[in-house]
């Protein structure tokens, strides 16, 4: 595992999952905006860039995780990081975005011989820390093969290929992120009808994500419990995250003329916690 | 176990549950407006009347699982129901109604001398075979108690208690309801732009649903079969069902004021289905 790899964003997310990769023995270059952020990871070992295109190697891979489409394109055509990366080169990129934008980032990066691959996230720091991190992937076979290992040291339970057209595995990143929101808001409206009828939200959830036929999972329990604590508080502490999901799957809905009714009012609600918050 | 039992109501719940409570060991007069559906019951050794009265026994248990508030005041107004249930006896309700009904039928029985139990249901008749109903209930302690033997042996694997106000297992189950529907009609949205993006359903679907950190249950699993047999379709095979219970969750909540915007969409959108079908 000698092999050297290029991580790029040390936010929430990729903070533990580098963190997890030195862990598994591999060397990393490692470069975010806010350079301070990188400062764990240098006395985990790392060694900390000041340009996105010095963490890349010839060849090799680079790991990208990052806000979102405008970040990931502006990192890609920063610099001569493209001609840098090169043939057999391979950018794994894990932030979640269109699909629309992963299509055309794996076609500018076909133009320098290089590869772009597609694994979002679905968990977060805690999940990355207990290696529960499940992955959609997509892109070329050879390419997969070559960074399956990475996404199993970053933390990876579940690593779930879509096949090889880039696009797809964004796509269900985005499918799950639309369902959870959606689990969200309907449960702080369930327990918010149920408290304001005088019958106590919590008992409610205790039954509902108890029984195994019902609702027994991380996803209703965790913001269950957020919204019992509170029911008139967002279900979502970081509010900008599922807006900015929720559109994208509208987005990529509406380019097809697949209708999206519950996204667009889930939309519309995560706007206006957005504005109260 | 040798107490006879009323049971009312031999809908596709119904009649498994009464059939479990033949097997359990104990005696019922069952009565149905099809008189045709007890014929089975009948070969288990169940005893048909021809009005819900006959099915009561002074002072004793009385189980009703009707389509609705109308249809269950019907039955406890019918002759003299009430009269010849009586001090002691116990209405055992367990169909999907309203809190505000369940109230003020709760108080007719008060007026009797009877007792009016709650205990709607979570789970099919596929359920109540495999003995894995779940079963919110709420009522008098004392009369509880006296039901809750019946409520294992129809096939109860939790049975939750609410308290003694009624109305509150009620309104759980309305709760749990609108999750569901709410939870499948995002599934159809959710795999219907998938399919229309060029991806697999399915294979979005089996990754969302295995996942411990995402969906694995049931719900989900049941409803997102279905849609991915055929994205265009309803998502839910009867959407009375649904739709009555959606609409009497919105009661509930505007009742009290409690915002249902997502109640709302859900009823628009069953609605739609319910007028193409």
């Amino acid at each position: 595992m000698s092999e050297t790899i290029g991580f790029i964003g040390l936010g929430n997310l990729g903070l533990p999952l580098a963190s997890n990769l030195l862990n598994a023995g591999y060397a990393l270059r490692v470069y975010n905006r806010t350079a301070s952020k990188a400062e764990p990871l240098v006395a985990q070992g790392a060694q900390q860039v000041n340009r996105p295109v010095d963490a890349v190697t010839s060849g090799g891979i680079v790991v990208t995780i990052l806000w979102g489409d405008a970040s990931v394109e502006s990192i890609v055509t920063s610099d001569d990081f493209l001609e840098q990366l090169g043939p057999g080169g391979i950018h794994l990129a894990m932030s979640t975005i269109s699909p629309e934008r992963a299509k055309k980032l794996a076609a500018m990066h076909a133009q320098h011989g290089s590869v772009y691959v597609e694994a979002p996230i679905f968990g977060g720091s805690e999940a990355a820390v207990a290696q529960q991190l499940w992955m959609p992937f997509a892109g070329p076979q050879i390419a997969k093969e070559r960074v399956r290992p990475l996404l199993k040291a970053m933390g990876g339970q579940g690593i779930v290929d879509f096949g090889e057209e880039v696009g797809a595995a964004t796509l269900v990143k985005l499918v799950g992120n639309f369902l959870i929101v959606s689990a969200g808001q309907s449960l702080r409206e369930a327990l918010s009808m149920a408290e304001n009828n005088g019958v106590d939200p919590k008992a409610v959830l205790d039954m509902l994500t108890t029984a195994p036929t019902l609702f027994p999972t991380p996803i209703y329990q965790r913001h269950g419990k957020r919204i019992v604590e509170d029911t008139k508080a967002a279900p979502f502490r970081q509010n900008k995250i599922p807006l900015k999901d929720v559109d994208l799957f509208k987005t990529t809905a509406q380019q097809v003329e697949s209708s999206t009714p519950i996204a667009n009012l889930l939309s519309d609600l995560l706007r206006s916690d957005e504005a109260r918050a």
